[in-house]
């Protein structure tokens, strides 16, 4: 019945920021954009967030104005990344506790595949486990060493953790991906294209998809005709483009309520 | 009504190798293992199979007697790896075609998790896309190079094709991996765990999870009793020993039919 979407919102404030989908809802009502059935306009916006209410106060969280007001706010144009939007609060690396986080963030990347379609992706990183660099295994953001810079690698403190002391401190944390296209991609080709997103967080994110991760990724193609007959270069592609939007995040997050970013742990070294 | 498995077939011989898994009921009917009801039992075997009838003749495949002497062959010891029982057939990259692929197989690793817990993977290889080394992207078996030595890259090829130019070759492909553990897993754990396998594909199979693909992953757990409090652990864990497994199954590769494994490649150069 509602193939389409109309708007998509991440977002942080926890299950209380899914309500800013309101005023995206608003926005596109007022438009006239929504599933029509008669005289009703019904905007279709899927919703997630992050669990960031561990960062300044638990009680500010993004409401349906502020929603609207991003609407407005709305461009074409290059936007800002790291700590900002959905990424505000976002922290990764929380084996330890929030104490020994990362700053996370929004990132973005983007690349051409098969000569003419665009592969892009948006990545709100707040993971539990690290940001790993895919061609080296190198933690790039995780809990911080107490000893002096540098990272500990959160698979290996998971490994080996003793099963009696298995008493993982850290909040719920999530990866929120959207990955997007111009390519005419059908409802089956959109759906795997969404799975193939969980492929980069799996490259990017060590660990990712644990039971304390609400990890999610969304699909969207944006062609409106024509048809792609082989969908499966874009799904090689896509997980290098998730990964790549990933690491941005990090990259351009910056230092929040103690929480230091690795752009700010660089300059202090 | 069934929650428990008694046996676990991976094979090749595509959709017609589904039929051995019947030889592994038979073995295990003789024994009264199973599922009970009243006067019968049904054992419950999975089955999973790799397309490898492009590898010699198409004829030859494995039946249920082939599977009903397994089991009779069955051991608690080491056992073969490489181009040995489902693994026989297998090639990894075939992007250019079967002529330009290289040996793929069964490849098993192990770890331990959590002080007492082992985890421990088996992984059939017969992937579409190439066999990367999760820590530097390098590619340790892909497509051959016609123009000597190393491996093209399938996820750039696949990127880079034109898209007029979709005609790609291959053989439908599939990487099996299977999870153990004796961590007494509930059902919604062993699940979970299942789905950390194939993070460990989208690690060292790249591209992975493609349409030509049928990736499959099986989780098993032996506990029988007690419980996990704490999965996350295992599934942070799960993903680096599966890619082991994976990297293995490549390593213990020997030639066939004219498809190089990559120990063959090292010697020749």
């Amino acid at each position: 019945m509602a193939p389409d979407i109309h708007g998509l919102l991440l977002s942080g404030g926890s299950a209380f920021g899914l309500d800013a989908a309101a005023g995206v809802m608003r926005y596109l009502e007022e438009r006239g954009i929504g599933f029509k059935l008669r005289d009703v306009v019904v905007p279709i916006v899927p919703a997630a967030i992050i669990f960031d209410l561990g960062m300044g106060s638990g009680k500010v969280r993004p409401g349906p104005d502020q929603a609207y007001e991003a609407c407005l706010a709305a461009t074409d144009n290059t936007f800002q990344r790291g700590s900002v939007g959905a990424g505000t609060g976002a922290t990764v690396g929380k084996v330890l506790g929030i104490e020994s986080a990362t700053k996370g963030g929004v990132g973005t990347a983007s690349g051409k595949v098969a000569g003419s379609w665009t592969v892009s992706a948006i990545a709100v990183v707040n993971a539990y486990g690290d940001v790993v660099h895919p061609h080296t295994g190198q933690v790039l953001a995780g809990p911080r060493r107490k000893d002096g810079p540098g990272f500990q690698n959160s698979v290996e403190l998971l490994s080996s953790q003793v099963q009696q002391d298995l008493d993982l401190a850290g909040d719920p944390s999530t990866t929120l991906v959207v990955v997007a296209t111009d390519a005419p991609l059908n409802r089956e080709q959109t759906g795997v294209l969404a799975k193939a997103a969980h492929n980069g967080m799996a490259r990017a994110v060590q660990p990712c998809h644990l039971m304390r991760d609400g990890d999610v990724a969304f699909a969207l193609a944006t062609g409106r005709s024509g048809q792609v007959r082989d969908v499966d270069p874009l799904l090689a592609a896509a997980p290098g483009i998730v990964a790549a939007a990933i690491l941005d995040a990090v990259y351009q997050a910056t230092s929040l309520f103690g929480v230091p970013a690795i752009a700010d742990l660089a300059r202090a070294e």
